[in-house]
Formats: C-alpha cells, structure tokens, sequence
C-alpha cells in the first residue's frame, strides 16, 4: 500500500474518530509527542491535551469533518499531506471550510499525524481585534 | 551552514521583503510552484497570485511580520519548519499573533518556500458565520 494509500485509511480512522465524538481514540491517531496548531487557538502538546482539545470541538456542535488530500509529499519516515476540509453539523449543514497541512510520521509502522494544522478559507465578518 | 540556520537567513529576507513593502521581491523566496495556504482565504497558487498576495497583505497596513522558528525538521531537500509570528502596524502595535508551518525547498541551492501556512492564537470575538 503506498504512503498515500495508507495515510487515506489513517484520514478513515479520523473521520470515525470525529463521526463517534471519540476523545479517547483521537490521540491514538498521533505520534507520542505530536502537537495540533488549531485556528484560533495555542499550540496543543501531547495526548492528554490532544483528547481535551477534541472533546471541545465535538462540544462545538461539530459531527462530521471530511478531509480531501490534494497532494502527500513523502520524506522517508515522514510525510507532509496538503489539502481542504470541511466541517458538517447535526444536519450536514456546512459548518467552515478550509485548508489542512499535516506532517504525517510512521510511528511503529503505522502512519500517525504529528504536526497538524489548518485553517478556515471562509474570509471573516469582522476585523479579529480581540485583545491579543 | 546548517539547513535551520539558511531557513533563518531566508526568514531575514522575507522580513525585509515585509518591512519594505516589496511585493515583487516575495515570490523569489518562493519555490516555482510554491503554494501559500492564508487563514480566512483561498489557496495562492504561483509567483503572480503570490505577488499579488502580499500586495494585499501590505494595504492592510501590516508593517512588520517576526516569525520565530521553534523546530526544523530536515527531510532530505526538503524542510518543515513549525513556529510561531507576530505582525505589527505603523507604531510597531501587535495586529495579530499565530503559528506558522512551513515546508521549504532547496532550489538552485536556495531554501525557499515550498508551502506557506499560517493561523492566528488569538481567539475569535464571535462565531465567524459568514456564508461558508
């Protein structure tokens, strides 16, 4: 199965992760020390903070994410993924849309996310001028 | 001079190319067919939609950008590069801090980027709820 096939059935695994609202199996999906840089919020480290992080997003309203890989650049042990996602809510309704950039790492040779990023494509109402 | 350390110069340049306003010097420290994914906006695709990008960028009134390198992963001719920005307005004010990945490519013996994304740490004030 090549590198792309297999990041596809891990993207599988995912989206059942998202589709059970399942916190515990989410850090199963990432590398021991990967790190999630969400929109709008800090880098998250480790498994604990990767379970706590997901159980909020479910918390969101958010029942469905489907990931599309447009590109998967391999490096070895180690893989970037480019793509889109969208997230859907109880009603498949179109909750955001965007972009990913995942650095995918064969941990005990399974292919597990270890950098994961993305953004919304969907431009703001609003200037973001919280504090910040 | 090691890979983090060219990824560092070229980080220097992409400052100064900021600091000036030189929208047509930015996609020289791109690949040829590099791709910047922007949060709240499409996918930029080439040198013209690069220039044209940053352009853009430079009228929102962004007169500095400072990214911070906190990792370097090497892959071969390729580099990810995960860490942290910060821009800044006429008075050198705080308008936005995020996280940035990076995928960079050598190219003609120059570390350029190959993949550009970024999002902001700072929290949304309101659900960003415009048609998506």
């Amino acid at each position: 199965m090549s590198i792309a096939e297999q990041i596809h059935e891990a993207n599988g695994r995912f989206m059942e992760g998202i589709r059970t609202a399942d916190a515990a199996v989410m850090p199963t999906l990432y590398t021991e020390d990967a790190q999630i840089l969400p929109p709008n919020g800090e880098l998250v480290n480790g498994p604990e903070a990767i379970a706590a992080f997901w159980q909020s997003f479910f918390e969101l309203g958010i029942k469905d994410a489907r990931p599309v890989t447009l590109e998967v650049i391999p490096m070895g042990v180690l893989a970037v993924e480019v793509g889109t996602y969208s997230l859907h809510g109880e009603d498949g309704s179109l909750l955001d849309r965007g972009k990913i950039m995942v650095v995918w790492k064969q941990e005990g040779g399974v292919w597990k996310m270890h950098r994961d990023m993305w953004n919304s494509s969907v431009p703001l109402t609003e200037p973001n001028a919280e504090s910040v």
